[in-house]
């Protein structure tokens, strides 16, 4: 189908090009076509553009300080600064958007149809937003004063006007776009696969796959599911239950073959689907887009695999099939509270307030934050949401960046949904799915929230105050010490960014944190639903949770990328072990002590730049810089500290993932920083997992390790073996992940001595001779104090421009879910 | 010496005993001897006792309802409850102590001299204190109905009348002491040693030792130490310098050797002398009682060794020997700010506040808690401190008792010094440095404190406010989860009872948090003064991180006892291991598929009870009870989960612990429960290393741990390198280790579903269409906010009270620390 939106497109192109002006600042972010519907329901909402509230000053404010609750002795409002150079990490401009998802449309070669009209057999556009730009020409910008890195519109087309659908990554630029200029040309170079950035869609088919073989099999099998569930699976309004299986499905042979399976529907808005399984599975064949080609090649129930629907008909109306129960929706699958009766529990628990307001300073428009001698720019994307970029502190960089490189969930089960499902969540996307963040609950109310804004579908979409910025005093103090004779500590107050991302049944809360002792650390908890297994499964994969319901054992892995840059970007990895030794000293008349020491050895190479954590927390992994040792001697670095959860996958050589998550495999790898090596992987890893666009494990080329530009891949995550605990959430509390970056001899003395906010009392015979506070304000104020519960009526989810056709004085509130 | 402050102690005692009331609670604790002046400082401050401020108000009020900053809109007091039973581990009363303190004195046997007048060679009393009942008689009251446990004092006596002094462990009573039926026994089934409580003192000569030897020592080199650092050890005043050594000593072929050394001494009260080594060391053969028997048996100097000091003073004028420098105070080993102007610094940061007062019930007499559906005893001890007993969460018991059993600080260096130290801090006690607490540092300020008290040489001392308890909101929610249609959040509000031991140089923070899931946590914090080692002693043992000073590596080990009661005693150990497997399955079309699984195990008994945490965090620890599984089928317990630092020593069987600290050599181990094994070490372990009164290990004798009463000794701990992030002090930021107990299958649903402190928001097209709040109440009010640092004048130390003679009138203050 041609484009049909505008008559003279190569015309409207031009005309958007001279009409805009570099004005709104908003991110441009693509979402892919979802492949199962527990995850695509959001598709469905897309007819919801009822409410188009004008709401140009929602989205020009962009920055939503809030007026919640307890009002501060003084504003809380963020310190406004100027960041010393523009966020080239930041995302496109309004006007940078438009030209070029408005130039894509003019070029007739492409063949393009607006989203909202295309078919399965139409090219469409997906991604529109900015190429980030290679570190080597950042630096030689921020560092070096040459000129900014000329600015690229990453996009990706879905090329489905073919028998073989593929998407394509492209680049379109330089921009401003100038039609003299303006090229196009394939993205490859990130990518491990040299395909000219394309890469099979497995999923062009998604409407197709439903109306033409999912629901028709569910009509075919509607006798046994009525007589099951009383329900049926047909692609009605009024079906009860729901099919959806597999992700990836299994590629081998040139195969494409998907498993799917029934589940229940939630009989209300809480998001329990996940909660629902049925336990009756069936294997489809689905290769190629020809319906008619496409095989059914068997069911399961109640772990007995019959070849064909017959035979399993035959078998279920013969009585030799044993009739199982279904899961349905109850209160254990609802999150409201439940016998809530606890003593005092309905009076307000503590909380914190700010009562000199904030102590920190933001760059708004720039997105740059400065907190004591930190700083740092936010960057944010489709793939993975907020990245942190050029960390410092007093001026002197530590991190490059700092961000999410892929998260998988990897199930294992005795049934083939449960067992043949890895989410590799970027196919999804967590910038799509950072929502709106509450106040007092997900942050602090007196934190300063940040907007984030994406591409998807020729609009953008903007998730209002989905980031939080805000400081936190820590109920232990940072540093103490006492005697008999004074007593002194210091506060651990720290600052922290956190975004959250539900992706689909599970929410991802990502916090990156900085300490007064110079310290950086990472975090991911998770809460949410758990994505459950239909009991037959048996226990070797779960603990049985309901009376029909198996938590579903899965590995979370979430890679987060650490491109360190310790005084300067030649960087060095040393391990120091501590092992037992038996040793003679001078001094031990000749025996043999059993006591320990220190090991220091480096990582010389890529060959060993892929490694475990140590047992026995045995091993410290440094980030030094051989040419900058201290005043003794000793080299500037940085320690790399787990805190909890840092782990690896357990399945080894997955037949789910192949070659598309071998960046899951070890806890820590470090490879040499290419500007052909951004990220760890693709969002289209699972269209083809035999050869994914980003193979991981092809960064390991032997590269020398020995002061050079360094980036270190770090696992996060939690072996998660769900049990009722898990009814109806996952809690945040020991779903916790993280990995700490301390000094090393990188600073002359704990850098937390340079604050204030500590006291010493010195004492004698029961009294306080000196009570020294170091000049710290005396700010006696008054504060009113509201539960903050009564402010969320303002709680609003996103906000959606259309920008082709261009249309930004119709903004409205859509926001679109997975779930 | 015999008794002289009695002249008819039989009479007085029958006196004391009638004229006493069992009217004051105080707990009474024993200290011993320190060993070496770095943690003795404390017995040269006994002469301050000047300013006997009559103190009866305070000590009757006992608790110290903070009067601190932030007035709350309601009263933060925590509301009184009355216990269900009398707490039975809390200690001694005042008219208990005193009783058998006075009976002890009265008998002409023991040969007894009040510790003021006692010299070496006299006898005396070191600990009375309640011995904590055994637990099988304690079940039989507070769940089978039985009387009370008899109440004895276990008392220790430290014989030094003698050419071969010793400790003994003694039980006094039954009480209250009738002269009738009172007995003495030694105390010996709960040692592994069977001597009648005895164990050697090799601290007898803690003076001579100094007088007659290590002063004549320094006065003998002299010359040396003036021509080298411009000072002098000889035990004078002026002394500026200072002598100690190795803990515990060398043991080996009955001999007993010291290693010694010279460290400087601080310049004011700042505690840095652990900061400040010299780099002299020698070494003294010290067997028995008779100075003219002990040899000197060497110099270490610049990691040359000399046999005699004539050896070394020859090399030392002859020119042979480097002169190196020496480690003087600098601002770098002083606590206080540094560099202080960090952007809105002085500016007070956020602060947690409780609008509406405290939510939680304390019997203050009883030292019981409840908070929310947990309930527990506080119970406190000279050697280990603060203990919770009888965790209950809807009145069903699940933990018995949680605690700190010993804490070794083992350190490893180049030097016989830091080669030969092996603290093992409950010789010093955790009770006795368990200090006042400071108001919103160490604890919220709106925290409940409480006071604790131990014995030590004849009198009780108080510590004012040196236990915490607080509720506490994080800066996360326990539970998220958001659609497109909704978002719900609860607050993670959790309880927490925290001490702070400032062991010497460290201090060490104990928290135990109560989570609205039903986790339970027990964690440690390090901060307070490293010690350091004379940097000649190599980079194998740690960095340098001054001019002369190396960080000296060290393994912090604390072992915590968690007794388990899952629905009862009879408990059991389950592993759950995630472990790869290659299977096939009825659906895989006879495929073998790369996944996982879960392999379940019982530790069927002792002999496999000494295990480490799995590697890649792949094993599941869980306390379950065989006979009380769910609805589901599923076995209810506890898992437990290491938050961080769960670990064991480095060194294998350390010359410095031969048998002493066999508790140290795995992360998790596992033993049926016996009254008599009620701990895991023995504050004496450190006097006969080879054949201490607690080998841990012989507790490990094969004996079943299926459906047993089942005891978890769980190390954690931090694999210590000091660098320069450690000057001045350590942070308790990245010095962090942890385990939560979480409910596995033990309630049917997460427990935190029961709080009303959560938020539901429905949204549709920009609007909250529903803000549901669940009964919470909508309290505002007004908090006059004033920095808690302006209150800290109230903060006042230990309060002594003396009980032999017993002077209940005329309390005073004094705080005894170990440096």
């Amino acid at each position: 189908m041609r484009l049909s939106a505008l008559s003279s497109p190569g015309a409207a192109a031009t005309a958007v090009l001279a009409l805009l002006s570099s004005a709104d600042l908003v991110l441009a972010r693509p979402s892919p076509e979802p492949k199962v519907p527990a995850r695509m329901k959001w598709t469905n909402q897309r007819g919801k553009k009822v409410a188009r509230t004008v709401l140009r000053n929602v989205l020009e404010g962009r920055t939503f300080t809030n007026s919640f609750a307890i009002a501060a002795c003084s504003t809380s409002q963020a310190n406004a600064i100027s960041a010393p150079y523009d966020n080239v990490w930041v995302g496109l401009s309004d006007a940078e958007a438009v030209s070029v998802v408005a130039w894509l449309f003019g070029q007739e070669s492409l063949n393009l149809t607006e989203t909202e009209d295309a078919g399965e057999w139409d090219n469409t556009v997906i991604l529109v937003e900015l190429q980030i730009p290679n570190k080597t020409d950042v630096l030689a910008h921020i560092d070096g004063g040459a000129a900014a890195p000329e600015r690229w519109a990453h996009v990706i087309l879905d090329y489905r006007a073919t028998e073989d659908p593929y998407y394509q990554d492209l680049l379109v630029g330089p921009l401003p776009l100038n039609s003299e200029t303006v090229t196009i040309k394939p993205l490859e170079y990130p990518l491990t696969r040299k395909t000219e950035g394309k890469v099979r869609n497995l999923e062009a088919n998604s409407e197709t796959i439903y109306s033409e073989w999912l629901y028709k099999i569910g009509a075919e099998v509607a006798d046994i599911t009525q007589d099951l569930w009383g329900a049926q699976a047909t692609g009605q309004d009024n079906d009860t239950i729901d099919i959806w299986g597999i992700d990836p499905y299994w590629q081998d042979d040139g195969r494409v073959v998907r498993w799917d399976m029934f589940w229940n529907l939630p009989q209300d808005y809480f998001d329990t689907e996940t909660l629902l399984p049925l336990g009756l599975y069936f294997k489809s064949d689905v290769t190629g887009r020809d319906p008619s080609q496409w095989e059914l090649q068997g069911w399961l129930y109640n772990n007995i695999f019959y070849e064909t629907t017959e035979e399993f008909r035959t078998a279920y109306w013969n009585g030799s099939i044993e009739k199982l129960g279904a899961n349905v929706e109850g209160d254990w699958g609802r999150t409201d509270p439940i016998n809530a009766n606890m003593p005092y529990d309905s009076s307000y628990p503590p909380v914190s307030i700010a009562p000199a307001g904030s102590r920190y300073g933001v760059d708004i428009e720039r997105k740059y934050v400065e907190w004591m001698d930190f700083s740092f720019y936010v960057g944010f994307s489709r793939d993975v949401g907020m990245t942190i970029y050029d960390i410092k502190y007093k001026g002197e960089r530590l991190l490059y960046e700092l961000g999410l490189q892929e998260a998988m969930a990897h199930y294992a089960g005795g049934d083939p949904v449960q067992s043949g499902t890895t989410y590799l969540d970027t196919y999804y996307g967590f910038g799509p799915y950072a929502f709106e963040l509450i106040p007092g609950y997900d942050c602090p109310e007196y934190a300063t929230f940040l907007n984030s804004t994406f591409y998807v579908d020729e609009t953008t979409h903007t998730h209002l105050n989905s980031i939080c910025l805000f400081e936190f005093t820590s109920d232990y103090p940072i540093q103490r010490h006492s005697s008999g004779e004074y007593v002194t500590a210091t506060k651990e107050t720290h600052f922290s960014i956190r975004s959250v991302s539900t992706v689909g049944n599970y929410d991802y809360m990502f916090t990156y944190s900085f300490k007064l002792d110079g310290t950086i650390s990472a975090e991911v908890r998770a809460s949410g639903y758990i994505q459950s297994a239909y009991f037959t499964t048996g226990s070797d994969f779960g603990f049985k949770i309901q009376e029909n319901l198996s938590g579903s054992m899965h590995d979370h892995v979430l890679n987060f990328k650490a491109d360190f840059d310790i005084l300067g970007t030649a960087n060095s990895i040393q391990t120091m072990t501590n092992v037992p030794v038996s040793r003679v000293f001078p001094w031990s008349g000749g025996k043999a002590r059993n006591t320990m020491q220190v090991v220091r050895e480096f990582i010389d190479t890529e060959d060993q730049g892929r490694f475990n954590w140590a047992p026995n927390v045995a091993q410290q992994v440094l980030v030094v810089n051989k040419d900058e040792k201290n005043q003794w001697g000793e080299l500037r670095g940085y320690h790399v500290l787990p805190m909890s959860g840092a782990m690896h996958l357990t399945v080894q050589n997955s037949s789910n993932l192949a070659e598309a998550g071998r960046w899951a495999e070890f806890d820590v790898q470090v490879t040499r920083q290419h500007d052909w090596e951004p990220r760890a992987a693709h969002p289209y890893n699972s269209q083809d997992v035999n050869d994914p666009p980003i193979n991981f494990a092809r960064f390991f080329d032997g590269e020398s390790l020995d002061q050079e530009d360094i980036v270190l891949w770090l696992n996060l995550g939690m072996h998660h073996v769900p049990h009722t605990g898990d009814l109806p959430n996952t809690v945040f509390t020991t779903a916790h992940a993280g990995v700490q970056f301390m000094p090393s001899n990188y600073f002359d003395i704990d850098q937390s001595r340079r604050t204030v906010n500590a006291v010493r009392v010195n004492y004698e015979n029961g009294t306080a001779t000196d009570v020294e506070t170091f000049g710290q304000k005396d700010q006696s104020c008054s504060v009113d104090f509201t539960p903050v519960e009564y402010d969320l009526w303002g709680y609003k989810g996103d906000v959606v421009v259309r920008k082709f056709p261009y249309d930004p004085n119709n903004p409205y509130y859509e926001t679109d879910a997975i779930v």
